[in-house]
């Protein structure tokens, strides 16, 4: 039987953030990370796998990280826990624990579509095998249908499509691919884009049938349409893995998550969660949030990593921020949009600043940008942004959700200090996320 | 004579920020710029007239938007205030105002090296014509050296040079070019781009005499060295243009701008002043700063614009946030460098995070980043930070600045909610600015 300190189910992001984050705060404690898998897949890269990268090698994280920070790894399968003993069960070997940590992270939803089980039907399964040989499959597919259009669904889509030699399909049940994360407006760009690229996107219709016989011939939609199909892959989200969590007694929240307090606590107090596995609350309003991204399950296991022997962090709950590109089109998107806050009952004030992100417009390298941010009328204070344009997007979302996470007024971001430059940002008298706060500013005046 | 309820003089950054804000804030009061220029330049672009831009034509704040906000124009020297009367003499005509605001801006400084007047000696006069002649000249021009490493002589060395027919030189006084606004590791960096693409730097040497009989021929340094030279381009800081406030009695500041209080009003109630030509107190103790910088100009045209019939905003004073770029390399800097907080008597602890800013660092446009931190040891707050990078980093500093300016601590920044994503940013395990305050936590706690 082997013994640590600190042992840790699940070695992505999770689970070797909580491994390094405990090494940080714990030098003098011994830490094990129990996982299963022999390579450990970036998670996020996972659509890039198919077209940019070649081929899930590319797309590893690698183990170094874990020797650099003394944390032993035993790759096996956790079957089940003893409380009692503090006993890990594996197929390998039983581990002894002071503290469990559990990043047991998430599979992809499979609905119970007719034809389901059809050869050429995939999902975005986190293994490295399992993805090589769906890379083999595409090799001489054709005609490729994605069941889902939120980001893994449209950035699947579209990398598969760089090869240039077959159709791809986006089924989305929604209004619009993205809907979830995005305003309207944002969606559309996002589609055409996509559709300029050759991407034939199918929203607000269901499937209602994989057809076949014993191979994928046809996706059949809701609405009657048929599209070919000698491959289908499900990018419909993900479901916690909570089997061990469950068979071990721990409590399951409202979501189907290992439910966990502010310190990432589960119901047993040496036990704690982080990641894909662990149940969210929303930084608005606090109710749970089913959001699943690799910068959350990071947040968490940076809070379950140092609170182990003693609490340090509280989990102000989910703002939800993240990214998604296509080609050189990139939206990001932090906190709640405009038809969120709505629908959650705020009585938002809603402002989008559109111009280049250089100045002047003329320099090389400038793309249109818009910034869209979202108000509390009666606080003035800032609930999300979306930013549409360039690579850049990825970074201006971040000092966005800086101001949500302070809960800055519009009125403390229009007196933002922000730097630019002509070769790298917007002019400073045009700044979109100052300008949507002014214009914002008169907004909530006016209607005082 | 003219009568308008808001006089601005001035009609670049700060000037037309002013006025727009107050249109923004006053809808129904008249406003009306005075400026000198016929054309207003950009004035963070001018380094780029010279190479990638082509000519001061294409880097020029369009008069579109004065239209757009109900802002009337005199195109004329204001000459002098009559405070008592409130009215503005003019060459073109008096001007009745109720309030008035001072946005003139400043002059490049010209030190007195013998020789300064030689033909062939320039300094960047934000003045189409003047540079127009300046663009002109330089068509011929072999050897040039600039005086001056700051980031208007990097810029402008670098973008004189890609004409690739030409010797350009840089000479600064300081060990490093950027050794205001950067540590020197960051500076090195910057000189080693600057001399791979052909610039050569002379730093730690002042220059002694311009010589030449009639037109520029050499530089001669104190260190004994001569540069030839046929043009000489001085970048050596700017002077704010304070002509007009000292003849109508304004108190000036310790910096030699116009003194004001945090709402940006002067000495007399009536007038308010931005951008160059205000003094500007820092953020970090509160003294007088010497930055000159359009994004701060901008700022304090925000603030005074509001303010002028009512107290809306104050000034918490200057962080410093800007960023600069050459090639695809680009520097970016917010509040104090570890060596400035050390001079100002800071316990400083400060980390630097490298690694790529895409995840895997095999995904295309993968560029080296790095983001050094400063901290205060006692109270954790983040004093500020520099990156170094690609077009990104000109985001990533205004994420950075955000922290700064909310005062966060390291425990804060390392529970920061980041969005990443694989095409656009580092990865979440390892996003630099978190995992540079979680390293910082982990020196501070050690040290306590």
């Amino acid at each position: 039987m082997k013994q640590a300190d600190i042992v840790v189910v699940g070695g992505s992001a999770a689970g070797l953030t909580a491994a390094i984050t405990a090494r940080r705060h714990y030098p003098n404690k011994t830490i094990l990370i129990v996982r299963q898998e022999e390579q450990v897949l970036i998670p996020c890269g996972i659509p890039y796998i198919f077209g940019t990268l070649e081929g899930p090698q590319k797309n590893l994280i690698p183990d170094a990280v874990l020797e650099k920070n003394d944390i032993d790894l035993l790759i096996a399968e956790a079957t089940d826990i003893d409380r009692e003993k503090k006993v890990l069960h594996t197929t390998e070997d039983q581990v002894g624990y002071e503290r469990l940590v559990l990043a047991t992270g998430s599979r992809p939803a499979m609905p119970p579509i007719p034809g389901f089980d059809l050869q050429g039907v995939f999902a975005v399964v986190k293994d490295v095998e399992y993805l090589s040989a769906l890379d083999e499959w595409l090799e001489t597919a054709k005609d490729v249908v994605v069941i889902g259009g939120g980001f893994i669904g449209i950035e699947l889509g579209d990398e598969i499509n760089k090869a240039g030699d077959k159709q791809v399909s986006i089924v989305e049940m929604l209004s619009h691919c993205l809907a979830l994360a995005y305003d309207e407006e944002f969606c559309c760009e996002m589609e055409k884009v996509l559709e300029s690229r050759g991407v034939k996107i199918c929203t607000a219709t269901k499937v209602k049938q994989i057809g076949g016989s014993g191979r994928v011939e046809k996706v059949v939609l809701s609405d009657g349409n048929e599209i070919k199909a000698d491959t289908v892959i499900m990018g419909v989200g993900a479901v916690a893995n909570v089997d061990l969590a469950k068979s071990a007694g721990l409590s399951i929240g409202l979501t189907g998550s290992i439910r966990v307090d502010r310190t990432m606590k589960t119901s047993d107090d040496n036990i704690y969660a982080c990641g894909d596995c662990a149940e969210k609350i929303s930084f608005f309003g606090g109710r749970p949030s089913p959001l699943k991204l690799a910068s959350i399950a990071t947040l968490e296991a940076r809070i379950a990593g140092a609170n182990l022997f003693g609490i340090r962090r509280e989990n102000v709950g989910t703002v939800g921020v993240w990214s998604t590109a296509v080609g050189d089109f990139a939206l990001a998107t932090a906190g709640l949009t405009e038809a969120m806050a709505e629908e959650r009952g705020y009585d938002a004030v809603a402002v989008t600043i559109a111009g280049p992100n250089r100045h002047p417009g003329l320099m090389p390298g400038a793309a249109n940008t818009q910034v869209k941010l979202v108000f509390e009328r009666n606080s003035g204070v800032v609930l999300g942004g979306q930013v549409m344009g360039d690579a850049t997007a990825g970074e201006i979302i971040n000092a966005i959700s800086a101001c949500v996470q302070n809960r800055m007024t519009a009125e403390e971001i229009a007196m933002f200090q922000i730097g630019t430059h002509p070769a790298l940002t917007a002019s400073p008298i045009a700044y979109h996320i100052v300008n949507a706060a002014e214009v914002a500013i008169g907004k909530m005046r006016k209607r005082c």
